[in-house]
């Protein structure tokens, strides 16, 4: 199959099972092989105690953009660890943007940085993901 | 002010603004100076297209047991970055327990160690919080 | 074999194979199951364009204690990424002692923490290493 | 001044000073705003005890990567911290290559990734360090 084409089929049927992002108005596009693009709305909901946006929910979406760039290759693969730093605080009501591409892969492991983007185009955040390759997926 | 009664009181102010951790259902406890518990049952609309706990949620479960350590002292603080190790898959409806504690505080930065264990005890993830204080918080 | 015995093998086979913690001048202690102790005296020749120890010569200090703690188990186990905060500069002359806990392991992985202190025993550094065992060691 | 020909100049006063650089026998090229890359030659002395080049090296060589590519606005910058993932053993003989980009600066804050590869072009590790600005440095 076309490397494009499978990367999407993968990205498809991971979000049709995937009831966290769903449920979390996150939208995925851009995907290709190693690569895609989470998007969601800052709910409030997602607001702490410093009344800016969870630093959790900054993670999850960069989490999701990295879960479905590493899993464009018909393989089911994990997030092994996560790296992120916090960069601007991000009010609710913002849309944040997440792309996540590819920056090294070998055999079961791979390495993805995810930048994280208000609307205006500013970086909230920087997102580096572990990834490891645990068997084939529906996809594969 | 007793340390102890103001890391209380630094928690239950936070606590009583932060919509992200109540409508998670996180509940705080354990709380002293430079330290704090998480806890929260994960619920189906937390799994992903994996069918585990997605891994956002872990995150922010830790993230959260790091801002309410780090806000203990009557000042303003917020997470500069955080690094996690995800180590076991964690099915919907286990109740995780993310136990926060100060490794080094000077000045306006800090280190917090967090592990977040399942049910039976099982450690599910290993997270270092970077804090940097901004400011005084409305208990300092 | 007894677990501390075989940990002390372990560490003295590895040490006399190590000519880079040798030519150092690094000194390995406190050898136990998942633990080891590295002690350096900072030379002028590791000190940077700022006047302080190269940070890479503090993060080798700490990566030895890691390597010597993480293969007391007669497997050979490899690092397969840190994260290390430096905390305070640190002058020639000092001697710096880095002590390596073991934080986590299962398997193939692990997880270890080392605090790395000064003369006086100020922390100027905090290192996490992330192990993976690779096959059988020489004393295993 | 020039940006690019500051960048120079502020990598000339540094590694002037640097005798942990010199002494490793690492060099500098490639300097511009932001950006700065390192050479070294993997020397017998640094082969560790499972006969490969040892792990703190490869970061010591990425880590003054990127000290030289975040000292290149005139003020003086420090690493706060770096993470480094492991990707490939190095034997000894090999000359290695770090090259240093800055991902994201603002304020007295900035974060740089180094791409660390081998004689072949292989990626041999991956380094993201953060900085911080501490003042004005000698060629600002």
């Amino acid at each position: 199959m076309d490397p494009v084409e499978l990367a999407r089929q993968c990205a498809q049927r991971m979000y049709a099972d995937d009831a966290a992002s769903q449920c979390l108005g996150i939208t995925i596009s851009d995907v290709g092989p190693g690569t895609a693009t989470a998007t969601m709305v800052v709910r409030p909901d997602m607001v702490n105690g410093h009344g800016i946006c969870h630093g959790g929910y900054v993670f999850t979406l960069a989490d999701t953009a990295f879960a479905f760039a590493c899993n464009t290759y018909g393989e089911r693969t994990v997030a092994a660890g996560a790296d992120i730093a916090f960069l601007e605080p991000v009010p609710a009501g913002e849309t944040l943007t997440a792309a996540a591409v590819e920056r090294w892969r070998r055999g079961r492991s791979g390495i993805y940085d995810v930048t994280i983007r208000s609307d205006d185009g500013t970086i909230v955040a920087e997102f580096r993901g572990r990834s490891r390759t645990v068997g084939k997926s529906a996809a594969g």
